[in-house]
């Protein structure tokens, strides 16, 4: 057989497997697993590193399906590899219940995942955080032990996605010259032809970014070889932009919209089979091509076990941090360090901005945890993420720690992502919490894929003053406790806040949100004490001595607040509990008991946040009186601004005593 | 004086009445508005068609400061054009409670404001949706009546948000010529240089996307001109690159980021004065330079008269149409349009899936209401949003009523706040409900601005089935229920979606979601009613003959499931009322006696949803049962989906039966 017929029986391998599959569910994207089909036949089989029997090797190339709808390429090929994971049965089952095959990749569901994608552009974005990633680890441990590519397989639509042009403009900004995307340049899209909303020259856009560009046929073995080789010598990062048919070799809907989205048809894949002369029954891989596939899944064992003795000889330390690393534990003086610094901080009892007290217990966790990689949106004079430590890094050297995103929240979380995936690093990156919209969809997938990414967003409320409505978070608490497993916290002073950091560094698989003030906070923790309270979620922060006729639940900075309404109301003899609430997550997490006890059941119960209503009937019950926000804010001094909006001492004193009065 | 020398002293006005504004209010961006006076002063003076006398004149050019941190560029220039608004009083009062002159520009705090900005990026979008108003409009009613620009003032940050590239992409594909947009090009973000971040050729990037560019010395006022009379003849869009000093004139701060968010202070100032020869007292202009903009102001008083001539003149019924859209008034047979197709829809009770439902009633409307703009971002298909009325738009010809917006979301969030902004055309458009993340940050715009944006989000829910966790809301409802004044429906039926357009349509200071099915829901109202039920947000759709033992509240797809346990559970003679709850918001709206009948005080109550509880108590109670999800959806056939997550008939009633049982 020569070697085209060769390549085109395992490249029909991937269609068949992929249309038979979506056949089979009933649903699914056939087209681009078929228009992709060559690419990746000659970017799994000859170019990437990676070995089937070691799919977690650290220093694998990685392979991210930017357009996840054509997850059936992914699970085909590896299936064609030798993956354990995505075996016939799995395909055979492909988008139900359980399977590993889900509708789009969803990471964790098997090796050869890298990432989570399906919602458009997410994927590139990650690329480019692995790829960063790659490039700071190798500043870390050297080209010996971190040395691979980053590949990335993108639609028409991940480059409509606004979140793109961040992706792009930051790779091209620091000439990642291993990250290699392929774009497949079908020009179809679901409302038909691409060229009905869009006319990007895309190859000037990517060139207006400093990327390497090459054009070539999809379909061409040869040329798509070329490309990738070309590719890998550059000095910055390359785009092929792969002109290919969706839905390659069916006779009548390849090269259209109606095979994107929706299985053939028995007829049409019957012609496809005939067009392609593939007469296997569907899911059967002939032997000659299977072994082939098989053999070309062993080609980077060889580099695997060199590079596993590579590190087995490296320096003990080295091995052993890398390792650490790898696994994401964290130092064994990241504890103590921190206990150190909450003594000191709860002798000293500094009054400062949660931005300005993050900012503090940075420089003690930069010091203890070197792989943190710190960044800021523009912002790093408002957000305070950069310490002592944290040189930035440069497209000359990744040797830094710090990141400067530019103006891409969106991109940045993504990115964000990416690095927390690759492994071996632990970013967190700040803007204002408002702009947690602008990155919300990154953000929500770091919940669902269980990454340690965290987010030091600051200005988290009125209390930023004169900015105004549209800089002013007050939906965004309840919006953000809404995602599922994404820790929000909003610490209400110092001590909290080393607290809240402590537990986000802790959560390797949550991601998780810091709002921190911009205005400064009294340090309300009466005295040391080593156990992290915030770990509860909500704990009493200021008792009194009989049963609580008023209860009053907070967070961040109306803790204060509430602490000084108390002192009015216990001043007239009134019994009052302050609660701070630093986390409605890991509050509903603790024990029923526990949780009775926190919300209790004082006569008159407040709640007080600078945010809407929404979730706090959880504490103070539908009849509660919650002091707050009711719509959008204003421009002003931030103290008037809480005197406009009737949060303060004097509203809760009065709200108290006229319940009280009626009870 | 010469004309240069005039030139400067009318800029050299604005940059001081931004920078002592600053100074008096302690905070503030003074860089912009000192780095863009020059243009401001040629842009408005020279080209912008604008009369202060009548500011909102619909043909008006509008002007979009998308860098809207530098509000004191807006407010002083309309204050020397001879604003109504904008009074030395306004601007003394810069960032002061309750003053027009707020941090960041503000719709409806003046006229001249006409997009509310600061959210990087976004006025850019808005900008374009203008532009494509306007085309739209003049397609409608004749360059007679509608013939004007959009100009905006972008900065790097603008550039950088990924919205940049869905608003260009589109604006370069759609040819909007009478779009000009001039980039402050003066390489200073706050981290520092933009360089420190961004390297992209932002002239190429444009050009990739269609676009003129111009490439000028942003302080030549000779330059300004004439690149502005060539972006005027141009046949695509024009990006005016003008290279500006940030805080121009600033001896020391100049140029740096130091001027960009903070007053410059007394000395800084003070030397600025001196270098720019500017010896008068704060918020003092000199008559010669206020006569000067004053005389520049009423420029466009006689076009806007001829205008009006011209409009006095038309056709009775084209000038009634063309003030009637202006106005924003539904036309008069759109109720009864509404009530005739309700009334077959009573009588023919269909099951559809609330997406086709949609489309349906969209039938209707569009006949009904010809100002409707549909779309839909790459999902025409799915979001089922085109009709037999409303033919695309294309490059060439404006005709149409529909938008094909590609796969941007976000953008098209954006835009169609500007198409609302621009006044006379209807937005609505659609995405998957779990994508309005990506709209998320123009969508709170659009809720802050209070504008007519309808947004069709269908594929609500886990009942979406396959596509799994990536496209499945979860925490939406309640995220998107979270931003003030943004309403949400959830139609359980075919009428409730025909009743919830009508209140999105009806909502002239309200955008609207409507969160619509994949799956096929039955028809369940009995019988005909021409009151709007949904508009009360919450009612009994299913009631009992005595008082309620068991109220089931549930909003969309979970409707139907309740009424099927409620038959279960009365067929076991127990007394269930079932509400739906198509809209939150519009339930807080009513009384509170109707509020307190709807919650009711049955001993047992239960909410169904496919999201999650938050939000539920308010009509459950903190004890009430809740049935829905807590975690990320899975891939798998919706109704197998339905049962793994236990959201059932089944579950319902036993969960009543549990209840009731120990109550």
């Amino acid at each position: 057989m020569t070697d085209i017929a060769k390549h085109n029986r395992m490249a029909n391998a991937i269609r068949f497997l992929a249309a038979d599959a979506v056949e089979k569910a009933k649903s699914g994207h056939p087209g681009l697993p078929m228009g992709a089909a060559d690419i990746a036949t000659v970017l799994f089989t000859q170019f990437l590193k990676f070995d089937p029997t070691r799919p977690h090797w650290p220093d694998r190339d990685r392979f991210v399906l930017s357009a996840g709808h054509g997850s059936m390429l992914l699970y085909a090929v590896h299936y064609l590899l030798g993956s354990e994971d995505f075996t016939l049965d799995q395909l055979k089952n492909f988008r139900q219940i359980g399977a590993l095959t889900a509708g789009h990749p969803e990471y964790g569901h098997g090796a050869g995942i890298e990432t989570t994608t399906g919602p458009l552009g997410q994927g590139l974005a990650n690329a480019v955080g692995m790829a960063m990633a790659e490039r700071m680890m190798a500043a870390n441990f050297g080209d010996d032990l971190v040395d691979h590519h980053t590949y990335a397989i993108v639609g028409d639509g991940c480059l409509m996605e606004g979140i793109s042009q961040e992706a792009i403009s930051l790779a091209g900004h620091l000439k990642l010259n291993k990250l290699i995307v392929i774009w497949d340049d079908n020009g179809i899209s679901i409302d038909g032809k691409v060229s009905v909303s869009d006319s990007t020259d895309q190859i000037e856009r990517f060139e207006a970014s400093g990327w390497q560009t090459i054009s070539i046929d999809g379909h061409d073995p040869a040329a798509i070889a070329a490309a990738l080789a070309t590719a890998q010598e550059a000095e910055r990062p390359t785009l092929i932009a792969a002109r290919t048919t969706i839905g390659f070799g069916a006779p009548n809907k390849a090269g259209s919209e109606k095979v994107h989205g929706s299985p053939l048809g028995k007829e049409e894949l019957e012609a496809t089979r005939k067009a392609l002369g593939w007469s296997h029954a569907p899911f059967e891989v002939p032997s000659d091509v299977l072994d082939a596939w098989r053999i070309a899944g062993l080609r980077s064992g060889q580099a695997r076990k060199e590079w596993e003795k590579r590190l087995a000889s490296a320096d003990a330390e080295i091995r052993g941090e890398f390792e650490r690393r790898i696994r994401g534990d964290l130092p064994t003086g990241f504890r103590q360090a921190m206990q150190n610094l909450k003594q000191k901080l709860a002798a000293e009892k500094p009054t400062l901005a949660t931005r300005k007290a993050s900012e503090l217990v940075l420089e003690t966790i930069n010091a203890a945890v070197p792989e943190t990689i710190g960044g800021s949106a523009d912002l790093t004079g408002s957000n305070n993420t950069k310490t002592s430590q944290t040189r930035a890094i440069t497209p000359e050297d990744f040797s830094g720690r710090y990141v400067h995103w530019g103006i891409r929240e969106h991109g940045m979380a993504a990115a964000m992502n990416g690095i927390a995936l690759h492994r071996g690093l632990i970013p967190y990156s700040g803007t204002f919490l408002v702009f947690s919209d602008y990155a919300r969809p990154a953000m929500r997938l770091s919940a669902l894929m269980k990454q340690r990414v965290i987010h030091v967003m600051t200005h988290d409320s009125i209390g930023l003053g004169e900015d105004g409505p549209t800089h002013q978070p007050v939906e965004h608490y309840a919006a953000l406790r809404a995602i599922p497993n994404l820790n929000f916290f909003r610490p209400a002073d110092v001590t909290e806040t080393l607290e809240c950091w402590e537990l986000a560094l802790e959560a390797r698989e949550t991601p998780s949100v810091l709002a921190l003030t911009r205005q400064n906070l009294a340090a309300l923790r009466a005295s040391y004490e080593s156990e992290n309270l915030s770990a509860r979620g909500a704990y009493v922060i200021s008792d009194c001595n009989d049963e609580p006729q008023v209860t009053i639940f907070a967070s961040g900075s109306e803790v204060g607040l509430a602490v000084e309404a108390k002192a009015e109301l216990a001043a007239g003899g009134v019994q009052v509990r302050v609660v701070s609430v630093p986390s409605f997550e890991l509050f509903e997490a603790q024990s029923e008991d526990y949780k009775a006890s926190i919300v209790g059941n004082a006569p008159v119960r407040i709640a007080v946040e600078t945010g809407i209503r929404m979730g706090w009937d959880r504490f103070i019950g539908t009849d509660g009186i919650f002091i707050g926000m009711t719509g959008f804010g204003a421009s002003g001094p931030y103290e008037e601004l809480y005197r406009h909006f009737g949060i303060t001492r004097e509203a809760v004193v009065a709200a108290a005593r006229a319940k009280l009065a009626k009870a």
